[in-house]
């Protein structure tokens, strides 16, 4: 199947890392994320062992935490011993609150408020990657005021466009984050880094895209930014011993997609920054990267039950289930791809196609339209693959529905990871 | 200014209804929905007061609870004497805990699960709009089990394409919502629910659209209705006493949005329907509407604090605040137009343009690109108009950032009537 943590049972019934989802459906209900939380383990250690691997001592992965926040994610990424990006406070207190230590953690934003700022050093937050001048001012003067001393990387912009695969500065250089090189304004903020008394430069961070499939992007990156880096040495005599890639690598969602062999495109990345070190005359930094959805989009799926089979003479078919945008908002906003299948029957053959429509009183609120799909009826599963990054981290109470479960599956078994929401939970701050 | 609500104080101050917002913002924090609930509850009975007047006795609004549902609302709908349309569990729930009438209530939507179903008749929900036959099936079984009968209209696909004021029987016939006159299953649909013993019809239900700013798609709209009315007579010998248009009124969100007069509009399709019913030889049916958005966007405003302010050189300026995609989506889903101003410098010039950017980790958390602003820094408070719609009813947790609060002002002074959420709020249902 897509992944190989998926399988089909003896049932016919669908299955990941071997539980029956029709089981779980049952069991928990529907519409149901589900985790397998053994995946996201091995994917956080094949990085780490990776990194080390190609990049040497010190290079680490840090896990993109937007991509899905909850207390689990951060005791597998302790356990794993990598670090996290968190980009607000409601991820520093999740992530705190679950025992992760804090001295692992990149505080990430383009805007960080004065709030943030204070809550993150009173949370113990190790380093904060600061995106202009203005925070940069604010962080100075609050360390300056406790007299304390932060880490702190610079977010630059390289003006990579990731999808054309060649440097078109002015795709990222006119981005809402960081300072563009280009204009010499990432220069300028090094500098005012450098003279802050109570920041201690740990380097640079740069983040080219999301779903690249080829190490191309990330070499170019590596290789205007080691530029760069030989820039501030002369400018400033100052050795740039850490620089951040961010995150972008690419997952299968659909058979459409490419297969991405990490290894692969890590060691071929590796390649090119020793080549640019070696033409810049730069010694190599330790590197980070920033996975998020590749860490954990392939161990999650959504289980949800069929309302309607509707067919309109003439037209097509739609199949509404009890889910939708407003815990799947993808197909909404980017009219993302996924793979649909009626996970009782996951052993049929899909004979037709349809659209998965969601519940929501919207038009547009449509999970994919025209997928190929097993025949269906009211009470069926329905199963949408892939769903474990940016599903429930985006996920609203449109219509005031409940946001679902999260089923954690693996082997500490299937349970419940985050409840389902109730509607006392979702008036709770009415008034 | 954009609505008469709308004012700037001897101070230079934005202020809605009177109410100083830097000061609000100043009160309960940012990011701060605002709404202005006497504009609500105004609002409710302009379109009850018109709709009596020009379509008779019986004739009513529905506030559609999809674009803002807190129990405020209800208490304000319930306070006009007007009915809601409810979509969800979640909305029957919140109406139902503020003590708004249930039996004035509409339970809308293309999938009612069983278990809606059930909450629904045990909450006393007054009329189910059927949405297809699947749907019509299970809650003929409910009803029958329980021995108690309920009201219920149907969902139609009239085939109005709402954007190029003619019938483009594609448009809307193709739609997960109900079941189209032209394909026979609407016919089909009526004979199915006349024929269930437990559930007593009410009338028809269509839907065409929103923000419309004419009457021509409504008038085309209830010609067609009207003339399956005829067919449902001829066919069936019953008479359709009631018929409800939908929603879809069109809000002026910037100075380029036309302006909008609702008694022109509303006395306009009165004339249409009046024609219709006169060819056809069918008596006026009472007639709902379903008014959501030009019920509450113009009573609210979202106030956002300004983190930074960055112009990069050669290209163009952002305006960092400290909300986005999270509390207002709705320019990422639909690059819809916002107003947006700085509330402390209300009074002067907009003197440049900038893109104002959210502050969550994602390119595409944009509220608005490239606008007319007044020149502004770190600590200035922005103003986003016309978000009382689709903007609290539609936010996440994503970044896990908490939902803002919502105050509410008016003749009752300014209170908070949604709590701000808490870190506690995001976590509390993590394990």
């Amino acid at each position: 199947m897509l992944h190989n943590n998926l399988s089909i049972n003896e049932k016919g019934n669908l299955a990941i890392s071997g539980f029956d989802t029709v089981e779980l459906a049952n069991k928990y209900g529907t519409p149901l994320y589900v985790l397998d939380t053994d995946y996201v383990l091995n994917s956080c250690l094949k990085y780490k062992n990776l990194i080390e691997k190609y990049f040497g001592e010190g290079s680490k992965p840090l896990f993109a935490s937007k991509a899905l926040s909850c207390m689990e994610i951060y005791r597998i990424a302790k356990k794993a011993g990598i670090g996290i990006d968190v980009v607000s406070g409601g991820e520093i207190y999740t992530a705190n609150k679950a025992g992760f230590p804090m001295e692992n953690a990149y505080f990430h934003g383009n805007n960080k408020t004065d709030a943030d700022i204070k809550f993150a050093l009173d949370s113990g937050v190790g380093c904060f990657v600061v995106d202009n001048l203005d925070e940069l001012a604010a962080l100075q003067k609050e360390t300056s005021a406790r007299g304390v001393t932060v880490r702190a990387m610079l977010r630059v912009s390289p003006g990579i466009d990731p999808h054309t695969h060649k440097a078109v500065v002015t795709g990222s250089v006119d981005s809402k984050f960081g300072v563009a090189i280009e204009t010499g304004q990432a220069m300028e903020t090094v500098k005012a880094l450098l003279a802050c008394d109570n920041i201690q430069f740990e380097g640079l961070h740069c983040h080219i895209g999301s779903q690249i499939f080829d190490y191309n992007p990330f070499a170019e990156a590596a290789d205007i930014m080691i530029r760069f880096i030989a820039d501030v040495k002369k400018e400033t005599g100052v050795t740039v011993s850490a620089l951040n890639l961010g995150g972008g690598f690419g997952v299968k969602y659909t058979d459409e997609d490419a297969d991405f062999d990490y290894e692969k495109v890590l060691s071929d990345i590796a390649s090119s920054l020793e080549k640019a070190c070696a033409d810049c005359g730069v010694s190599r930094p330790r590197i980070y990267f920033e996975p998020g959805r590749s860490m954990v989009a392939a161990a999650g799926l959504t289980l949800y039950t069929v309302g309607s089979f509707k067919t309109i003479t003439g037209y097509k078919s739609y199949v509404s289930i009890d889910g939708g945008l407003p815990d799947n908002p993808r197909y909404a906003l980017y009219q993302s791809k996924y793979t649909c299948l009626i996970a009782n029957k996951a052993g049929e053959e899909k004979t037709i196609r349809a659209t998965v429509a969601g519940r929501c009183c919207e038009s547009g609120d449509l999970i994919q339209e025209d997928v190929a799909l097993q025949p269906c009826k009211r009470g069926d599963v329905l199963a949408v693959l892939v769903t474990g990054a940016y599903n429930y981290s985006m996920a609203s109470n449109y219509n005031r529905l409940p946001r679902p479960a999260m089923v954690g599956v693996g082997e500490e078994g299937d349970r419940i990871i985050i409840r389902r929401e109730s509607y006392d939970d979702i008036v709770k701050n009415d008034i």
